[in-house]
């Protein structure tokens, strides 16, 4: 058995989120979808993270086993032409049977898009949060220079998490305008759940006067999911990088 | 009666088109539906062109006319709030009463867009035409030379137009190079039915050496639908400026 390492990418709008699951379609089933037409076997899938409903990715990499072996360009255009035009394939990669997507990662980075202009943007309306009002950048900013380092994220994630350790450093975090969209960019070892929608919320909270920025530590050792801003909406967000 | 004239943008994806028909959702029934809402009342509703299905527009023209004075930051707030997430009002003004968005329209820009990377972009599926292989834009720029000036356009028109009259002038068409897109603009003072996919179907064979440039004017001459390119896909197509 050889093991392959599939880097792909995704517009989230049509999917249930990455995982497979029983009322909705997910990516991770149409993946498998497309592997068991090009190897008339279905596999086993692992993906480097559960992405929720609407969350797209810029990058997201998965592997499986197989016995057969295609060459690496060959998996590309194959799965490329079995897939529908919202997954694309961009490489695809044989390595030792012991790596793995998700173990092996040693951090990512997520970007929230927020499209800041008063009037809504047809072409950007499920990629993008729209907010009319001015945000203020330099007081988001504020705020990412208070979140980054070693917390117990625990009032920063959802009642839906799986994990009992909810310390996680964040090695970076800033806001960036992007022509008429404004970009929160956040790099961590580990994400919760919801953590990066509940980081966005809290910033746009500061940029609306809500939060103070230099309560942020405090907020943090609460542990209270109330003091922190809201679950931003799922569309604005992507999984952007993953580091090895 | 006051008369309104509205700019408006939309992403095409989800409708049939501009114009109401019995069969599927359109563009103009969806705005005559939110008209409805803030009148009490539906006005008839006039569009500047009939965009077909799955093409968008950057900036598209329509007007009524009510005996109710909203004023004009009003209507256009009002009627972003009630329409879908993939139309915007981005301005309305009151105008004379003889003003016509089709009749009083000098001109008009349209793009087509198309993603040239070999690798597809789930970003961009439903946004522009994917040719995987390179495109060569100065020989494409040599048949858009070619097909600018006043010509008899019935061989680059589909057998759906409505008009008798196939002669039109295109002012100015290019194409030219947007990161990873090739985008063929064109300019006249009015389009046939299929027109503007059919020049860039017929660009792309020029790009593929299946069509000579230098024999645009022949084929233009010869009214034969088949000797021009293919009516490529709706889903690059934008109508992207009008002229008053």
């Amino acid at each position: 058995m050889k093991r392959v390492v599939l880097k792909i990418s995704y517009l989230g709008t049509a999917y249930h989120g990455w995982q497979v699951q029983p009322n909705g379609i997910t990516i991770q089933e149409t993946m498998q979808n497309a592997l068991e037409k090009m190897y008339k076997k279905r596999p086993d899938l692992t993906g480097c993270s559960r992405t929720d409903a609407g969350v797209h990715a810029n990058e997201f990499y998965c592997h499986y086993d197989t016995d057969q072996e295609i060459n690496e360009r060959g998996i590309v255009l194959g799965l490329n032409a079995l897939l529908p035009q919202d997954i694309s394939v961009l490489d695809a990669k044989y390595v030792d049977s012991d790596f793995h997507v998700r173990y092996n990662a040693k951090g990512k980075n997520y970007i929230y898009k927020i499209y800041n202009k008063e009037l809504k943007n047809p072409f950007i309306s499920d990629r993008a949060l729209h907010i009319a009002r001015p945000l203020n950048i330099d007081k988001m900013n504020e705020f990412c220079k208070e979140i980054c380092g070693t917390h117990d994220f625990y009032g920063f994630s959802s009642s839906g998490r799986t994990v009992t350790d909810t310390v996680r450093t964040i090695k970076e975090c800033f806001v960036y305008k992007d022509g008429d969209e404004v970009i929160l960019s956040v790099t961590a070892d580990g994400f919760l759940y919801n953590m990066v929608r509940i980081i966005t919320g809290t910033a746009i909270a500061v940029s609306d006067g809500i939060i103070n920025p230099y309560d942020t530590k405090e907020i943090l050792k609460s542990k209270e999911r109330n003091r922190a801003g809201i679950t931003v909406a799922p569309h604005g967000l992507y999984l952007n990088k993953v580091f090895y």
